[in-house]
């Protein structure tokens, strides 16, 4: 299985084509152009096996989680994304799991108009490297350094849904079928939200993705602008399997601390409240309003309801 | 060791900075802008232990050469390096083994004027992918289908150093300190043909870099270019260590098989040819003229002398 061929017989001929790619897979280096007026915006993630997804995670799971994770991070710059360089790490030859894992891919870079432009295999314990690319309009990337006490702090979608359903894939704690199948699916087959991203740019001031857990992701924000927070765990928005599963107070401490949501957080002044709110109606994609950035530098307060909250000593384990 | 904060640590407060640079490590992606009449040219691999170098192999020496293998490739297309984003599979925190790592790479990237602006490290066996880019004027990048029948074929500096190093290094076979030093430093610190790459953009016609030796690289260019080649091996050439170390024979044989030389391989038109060799005379590096480029599809012929050369049969062990 010397040098694999991988590359070539499962994912050559299957690449999207970009008209900004000028030369794809099979030369030393891709060449390609990037718009006039664009920035390029460059992100690399690896999953490894064990770390980052349990062992025997299907190559599907695997190759969209993989994408998802980089692209959620194109997402939270407001980019576009436009090629992936992919580097392969594989145990063995497993035509199945490598037909999945590359159909997979595929079907993504098909579905977000996105050219695989290169790659490297090499045998060795499962581990995938993506570096994602896409632009964002000079100037108009959405940084993390830019929250101003007084704006508004939003996440999309529900949080928590992917570290419980982790839990359910490895503890005996049940769950109703739908709401397994929908956790685990959340866990294995994240959303990156980049139309929401896009949506942003000229809307909100700062933005993160959320890979480690709000209350550890949120930090970042709060360490770059030199400012604080306040998030009240009443307003955290929980899905339906969340709900029936766990109910609310442990939902809550899903949403704090458990990893892997891929959901956007981002803040927005009260003047761009409104604007945001209509623009984000078209995203089809929620966004709710949790908490206030203030000026007490890398504070991070929580509340619930109108009462201090104080986070349970119990963590969770998470991938990330 | 939880996501490490490695890259932070050890690589963030030490990486050249670059103008076309506007957002390097610390966000969710970096931000950087491509010279107006400039391609982008990409490159990803990934150097694996006991697959790409042997294990215990010193820190600088993988730095050194998971960076060169990929600058290579870009000096393969013509290009200039520009950044690069790193992804480190460690499988425990060495504070002598990282800092190692970390130096060579600063001073490399200082010295290459190259900046590191992304990565991500994971819990893993020692593995180390990197995607590199670069920039080459509109048009020019050199590529491995333009060779036509009548080029001359020349590689730079010698041939089949590598490998023999890396034979001193795993059997008993024997060499004079002096020459066993320059072998085993060919293998571990390869110097990527960046000046040579550039000087060819106007005057070669094809160029690639040799990885997995001569004989299976250059069929790639007469894959590519639909034309054969005839190789005169004895003009190929040899470093004084390998001919004092195993004979002229045997050193035509590690020239042609053995892997990790990153050479440049490249084609000039008859008409180019004096140009070509008044240009390079500038570049303190040799190259040599070993054979030409003809009609016959695909097919490579070696000749020593005017005699056809048979390849003795016997292989050598190399990592590519």
């Amino acid at each position: 299985m010397k040098e694999f061929d991988i590359i070539k017989n499962y994912f050559l001929s299957r690449s999207y084509q970009r008209k900004d790619v000028q030369l794809g897979i099979g030369d030393d280096c891709a060449l390609t152009t990037v718009p006039e007026g664009q920035q390029l915006v460059t992100t690399t993630d690896t999953l490894a096996e064990s770390v980052h997804f349990p062992k025997g995670t299907s190559g599907r799971a695997v190759a969209h989680k993989a994408l998802s994770v980089n692209l959620s991070d194109l997402a939270a710059m407001g980019a576009e994304p436009a090629w992936i360089s992919l580097s392969l790490s594989i145990p063995e030859y497993d035509e199945a799991w490598l037909r999945d894992f590359s159909l997979c891919l595929q079907e993504l870079t098909d579905y977000y108009s996105i050219q695989l432009i290169g790659g490297d295999t090499v045998q060795g314990p499962l581990s995938i490297t993506i570096t994602a690319q896409g632009f964002v309009p000079q100037g108009q990337a959405l940084m993390r350094s830019k929250a101003k006490p007084g704006d508004w702090i939003y996440v999309t979608g529900t949080l928590g849904d992917a570290g419980l359903g982790l839990e359910l894939l490895q503890t005996e704690k049940a769950a109703e079928p739908m709401h397994r199948n929908y956790l685990i699916n959340r866990l294995n087959f994240p959303s990156p939200r980049l139309m929401v991203g896009t949506t942003l740019r000229r809307l909100a001031t700062t933005c993160i993705d959320l890979s480690d857990g709000l209350k550890s992701d949120v930090q970042h924000i709060l360490f770059a602008s030199q400012t604080g927070a306040v998030i009240n765990v009443e307003q955290l928005p929980l899905s339906e399997a969340m709900l029936a599963t766990v109910g609310k107070d442990e939902g809550i401490r899903y949403a704090l601390t458990a990893g892997d949501d891929y959901e956007l957080l981002f803040t927005v002044s009260e003047e761009q409240k409104g604007s945001l709110e209509v623009a984000l109606a078209n995203c089809n994609v929620s966004a709710t309003c949790i908490g206030r950035i203030n000026g007490v530098q890398e504070k991070l307060e929580l509340q619930r309801g109108d009462k201090p909250y104080q986070l349970p000593e119990t963590g969770f384990q998470h991938f990330s």
